[in-house]
């Protein structure tokens, strides 16, 4: 992947867990900067920190941490992370506080400091800044199976977005960490708008576990370099990317072996589009039956039915679907259970609710619940 | 069991689905009567047809199919609802719409109707009253493992309540089914009354899958044979013979090895409290770390942390335990997270969350998450 201009990567192993990569430092020269972060009442304090960089609209890069969350540590875990953001501000050579800070991984551990001291006391910019976009998206992976990596060029800029994240989300501002890249000339205010206008039909469509997670960060940096845009193209592409992002985060979710897509059309507004999008998204009766390529529809009924509270829903105007194959009202029959079966044992399986209401849509993002789901979180930490 | 006075039972097999048993017909003298039912909008024609029987608040009995829910049917699934309860009623000669109507099983397939009439039409009452609540509790079984009954005396009466259900289930009214029946005076709009506060602090309080019936039911029936009872012991038997249940529900959740009893407490009320508790049984990553008996509690914090409208909980007034044993936030050490496991390790996990906010307090009930709840549901029309 070709970057775009002003951007500067290292990427290594300071030993945070175990001998994987796990620390990633992007410099840039002065860029806008917008972020939305998780809602978590438990956020760590990687997110207070980056709060307050993104408050001010400009910054000078980022700093992630990819094998221990910090989070619920108390004082001594802000402590570390403000340490952590000096340390990675130094080796670039800029201001602590324009420096972004991010980490995910185990909950109630703390950083092993003497190791992280050691790790950055030799680092020397830019002799260190070996690296390119490939290994940052490699370098912030925690059980991801593959790195998440989408770009597009829009004018003379580049836009390149990485993604990292497989368990515990449902992301509520963001999904656990994804970061963007550009040098194209946008202010802090249009970017931050842009942003949550992206985030708020990708990220936020996206669940594998309904768990949203206590480290969500999502992060646009623009420095410029490459000259204005036409701000709607770059707005588009920069979509395509988040999504292209948000469909490999779902693909790979914790063992996955399905994306699914669930479509909902015909609701009162967006917001009831998006509640009834995420009820079969997040069923595990639906992820489930779909594990199975089982052409199930009542649990599609039940998760729209169990969506009580929206009660211009009647069961006499809802169209179910999967693949594109009506199987309600339409009865049901060996040939169409056939053909959405066939649907169903491939990778990527549509489901479509039309509730016959409005014209409200909303398509939400997710995966299959399997064995593999089970055996990667009975035994963690352990 | 022995059960109230006034009661006759019969169970058979019709042949809905299988040669299991699959039809239960209880007839009463003239009996008080309070319902509570799914909100599901995609609720079965047995839901309406119980509505009306209950809010006239007498009863003669009641029907259940208990392989096929008859949800999704369309006009001909009321039609075949009516005359199920038409048919019994017949049976035990009492008016149709005083017939309670249940029905579960498989969404969206219509009852052989043939085979329903010809197993109805030699039925003479009371010579098919064969059964106990014992079969009873046996014959609305669809995919549990085992039946589930309770009982309690109060003053000269019997309460004995029976139930069903290991999937599907985050009850918003009710469970799937259950049935309370007693031989105590208790006026329709009392009996009303106290049904809702049982169900709100029981039934209500679990989930299985945080999937939502169509067919959710909770019906008890007073007959008044044994004379007028103290109504606060009768409640306080009732509250015990309902939590008695959903624990069995809850232990014998689909795939479940284990019960999950959440515990929150010091919430600013009993609603946000029970937010939080419901946040923490349904966390799919709380569920599989309490499977793997690993003392993950970093997942406690995340799902608390996920509800992230409950401004008022602040991470430094949060106080987590596993099995009575605290780790959070005092630093969770070796021995007390052996200590944790240890407790995980038994067929009973109890969790908490003390919020340190107000006195509001909530447990709810679940259980683990493992590959039996995957096998199960991965192809069950199949």
């Amino acid at each position: 992947v070709t970057g775009p201009r002003g951007y500067r990567i290292h990427v290594g192993t300071a030993g945070i867990k175990d001998d994987t990569r796990d620390l990633l430092i992007v410099e840039t020269t002065p860029a806008a900067v917008a972020g939305v972060f998780t809602r978590s009442r438990f956020a760590g304090p990687s997110i207070g920190l980056s709060r307050a960089t993104v408050a001010a609209g400009r910054s000078r890069g980022l700093v992630v941490v990819s094998k221990n969350a910090n989070v619920a540590n108390g004082p001594a875990g802000v402590a570390d992370a403000e340490e952590l953001q000096a340390l990675a501000a130094g080796v670039i050579g800029a201001d602590a506080d324009s420096v972004v800070v991010a980490s995910t991984g185990v909950i109630g551990r703390r950083y092993p400091m003497e190791r992280v001291r050691a790790y950055f006391s030799p680092l020397r910019w830019p002799a260190v800044a070996d690296g390119g976009f490939d290994d940052a998206a490699q370098a912030i992976m925690t059980t991801d199976t593959h790195p998440k990596i989408a770009t597009a060029t829009v004018g003379g800029s580049t836009l390149v977005g990485i993604a990292k994240g497989v368990g515990m989300i449902e992301p509520d501002m963001a999904t656990l960490l994804t970061f963007f890249f550009t040098d194209a000339v946008i202010d802090p205010a249009a970017l931050d708008a842009m942003l949550r206008r992206v985030v708020a039909t990708t990220f936020n469509a996206l669940s594998i576990d309904t768990d949203t997670s206590t480290s969500d960060s999502a992060v646009i940096w623009a420095n410029g370099l490459a000259g204005p845009v036409d701000l709607d193209a770059f707005e588009a592409a920069f979509g395509g990317v988040a999504l292209a992002l948000v469909k490999m985060i779902a693909a790979d979710g914790e063992g996955a072996s399905k994306l699914i897509e669930v479509r909902v059309t015909g609701a009162r507004d967006t917001a009831s589009a998006k509640l009834v999008a995420k009820a079969i998204v997040n069923s595990p009766l639906v992820k489930t039956a779909v594990h199975g390529a089982d052409p199930n529809w009542g649990r599609l009924a039940m998760a729209v039915g169990k969506c009580s509270d929206e009660t211009d829903i009647d069961p006499d105007g809802v169209v179910l679907s999967i693949g594109g194959i009506e199987l309600y009202p339409s009865p049901a029959d060996e040939t169409t259970l056939a053909l959405a079966a066939e649907h169903m044992a491939g990778d990527e399986v549509v489901l479509g609710a039309e509730l016959g209401v409005g014209d409200g849509a909303f398509t939400a993002w997710g995966c299959d619940l399997t064995e593999g789901y089970i055996r990667i979180n009975a035994d963690y930490t352990t």
